[in-house]
């Protein structure tokens, strides 16, 4: 057995660590001191992770928390994370509507990308910290990795995310996989998002995480299928909190923007269902009733929800509107720009500040391929304060407007599996 | 300014690194997370340091902490460290007699090597550790580096024992020469041990570290001289805490091995000093007497040191010697075999144990050259119980014997200076 000095000179040298190693390191977590787990992550980082090193280290995450037993039924999807990227919450609930059982842990939002679990919070009531019991008891649900779940990966990451170690293609495929091999699942869809709005910007980059992704999860007996996406432009109409639960509604009805659907209808088809009929018969929106009521929401507020959100969620009191600078048909718009200003208005988090503004997001009034006119206003942000020249300048300038007709394109760019 | 996690990222993606950028890491050394300067060092031991970041850190190291005023007389030397690497001791109250100053500050023995601070310990009531204001009013003193000068440096330098980041010739330099010179020199010597029982192996390292060295520390206003010396063979004829002491007692009575006197002499030709007339009229001997007495030693303990060391000086209760498995003579000894037997028998460190046993040592009965018989003893260690065969075996087999005559060769295998 190699001690901590002897691991970390093996990877300094660009040596291939073993089982061992990454046992080591995963059942110490807690005890190694903090110097050797950020010198392990920046060694990994810039000497890579051969695709065994990322197998290995993703099996000894998994193996030093708990396990939900596996089950033939069992499936969930992860994304990379984006803006506007609110699939998992339609989705959840329209495949146990057809039948499957979908134990899903999410994430909060970081930097510019939104959060599941963040959106989720939304809604009074709803608790997202459920405990391993009550998921075992739950066919549905959407919840925080618990404390026992991948302890090592909660621990790496929050190092990661300070040690400028987050972007490792074999890191980022442990934490993700580590953590969806604990909810004991028979099939794993993975939305690898690609674009300026993303944390992979180019296709390649994004191809090769979603690779990587597809075999390690294989390895550890999933059934992976990875779509890389397209993430320049924002999914939907709605963004932030509050706002994206509304338009998660409203996909619910049936009434979902042609794009976000595309996403939600491939990614239950890469498990095996068709949830059509659910979102059709009404069933899919049942099951995110039952869902919330589960998870602690009344059932008078979930009522309400769903026939008027904006009754039950948070909302900013005050609308901007933002117009276009020019004629034509809307080409693209940049997500980041959205994101980063929603992100920096207080919808998501910046530097240490913890808490978030559920109420603060924004909403298309136009979009792709549609036509608009000089002066005509194309975007709504609902803020609690007047919008910096800055954030203005910065929303004015991310729309761009071209003189010909605009043809709308799929997201999905590439479809990765074994 | 940048932040700490930008500061990794450019590090990380081989980027150069500026002023403010170890400004912010040295004089907030304290405050960082632990997992950052782990990541930090790592980065750079991989990535490399250029030229000019070194000099900068060294920079920012040095004006973090607190400093000697720098004075026209004011010299030092230092050394990588070896075995039987006991220079220090005959040369700075020998360079005190000829008229220098001399302020300095001293580490522990590492892995196999001894450490100048640990072999004065073997003194009774040898005082280690001076104040910055007692250092100040010391014309010459050998003590720790105090909590308060380059603090940075002894931070960084305890995760970088434990983060497999020591090997990096810009963080060796940095954490010699900000110590050096904060004592404030008008001249430095150092002592670039090469060979089996060094840190650097080969000498083209061992000139790369020394030009470095010689460079940051002439940037920083001093005169430097870098000796690259050879380090397979031990050092003179006595090895050990106690053991070290009686030779250096020998050394200033002008009865010093030749190989160690050579080192002695040159390293103070070097600073400008001939200190040969200081040993052979007992003067350098006498300031060795005074520099011991302000450093805590009773006065008639030291005329008793001086007079019969073995009288004063911790020694094992027994005695094993080794012999020769073949006839001819002497070729080599080696060094690395000599300090890890004795660091393993507790005259040095192993894992976290702190205590070490001064008494514990070795002496050669014969050096290289030597002409020697099968079954002859070469070499007698001072132990406190039987030793292992492994042990035996290995410094049985440390010596190399051979059938024509061998001639000595000096130490000094290159010189640099600016």
């Amino acid at each position: 057995m190699r001690t901590m000095p002897e691991i970390l000179a093996v990877k300094r040298d660009g040596g291939e660590l073993y089982s061992d190693d990454f046992r080591f390191i995963c059942s110490n977590i807690e005890k190694i001191p903090r110097e050797q787990l950020g010198a392990f992550l920046m060694a990994c980082q810039i000497n890579g992770m051969s695709t065994e090193e990322t197998s290995l280290l993703t099996k000894e995450m998994l193996n030093a928390g708990e396990k939900m037993p596996v089950n033939q039924s069992r499936v969930d999807k992860h994304s990379t994370g984006g803006v506007g990227d609110k699939m998992s919450i339609i989705l959840a609930p329209a495949l146990r509507a057809s039948g499957a059982i979908v134990p899903m842990l999410a994430g909060r939002g970081l930097a510019h990308t939104g959060g599941t679990i963040d959106k989720l919070e939304s809604i009074p009531g709803f608790n997202t910290g459920l405990s391993l019991d009550e998921m075992l008891q739950n066919p549905c649900f959407i919840s925080r990795q618990t404390e026992d779940i991948a302890p090592a990966d909660r621990i790496l990451y929050s190092i990661r995310d300070i040690t400028a170690t987050v972007p490792q293609i074999g890191l980022i495929t442990a934490s993700i996989i580590s953590k969806k091999a604990a909810e004991g699942l028979e099939k794993l869809v993975l939305d690898v998002k690609c674009g300026k709005a993303a944390f992979m910007k180019n296709q390649d980059d994004a191809v090769a995480l979603a690779k990587s992704m597809v075999r390690t999860g294989t390895d550890l007996g999933m059934e992976v299928t990875a779509q890389v996406t397209e993430m320049d432009n924002p999914i939907g109409m709605m963004f932030g909190n509050s706002h994206e639960i509304v338009e998660c509604i409203d996909c619910l009805k049936g009434n979902g923007p042609e794009d976000t659907m595309e996403l939600v209808y491939s990614q239950a088809d890469a498990l095996g269902y068709d949830i059509r009929n659910s979102i059709r018969d009404g069933s899919a929106l049942e099951e995110f009733k039952k869902m919330c009521v589960r998870q602690g929401v009344d059932s008078e507020v979930i009522e309400s929800l769903v026939k008027n959100p904006w009754n039950v969620l948070p909302r900013a009191n005050k609308t901007i509107e933002i117009t276009a600078k020019s004629s034509g048909y809307i080409a693209t718009i940049d997500a980041l720009a959205i994101g980063e200003a929603l992100c920096n208005l207080g919808a998501g988090r910046t530097g240490d500040k913890f808490e978030i503004d559920h109420g603060i997001g924004a909403e298309l009034i136009k979009t792709i391929g549609d036509p608009i006119e000089s002066g005509e206003a194309w975007v709504r942000f609902d803020v609690n304060s007047e919008l910096d020249e800055s954030i203005i300048n910065s929303i004015e300038e991310s729309i761009e407007i071209s003189e010909n007709e605009v043809k709308k394109i799929g997201r999905i760019l590439q479809i990765i599996s074994i």
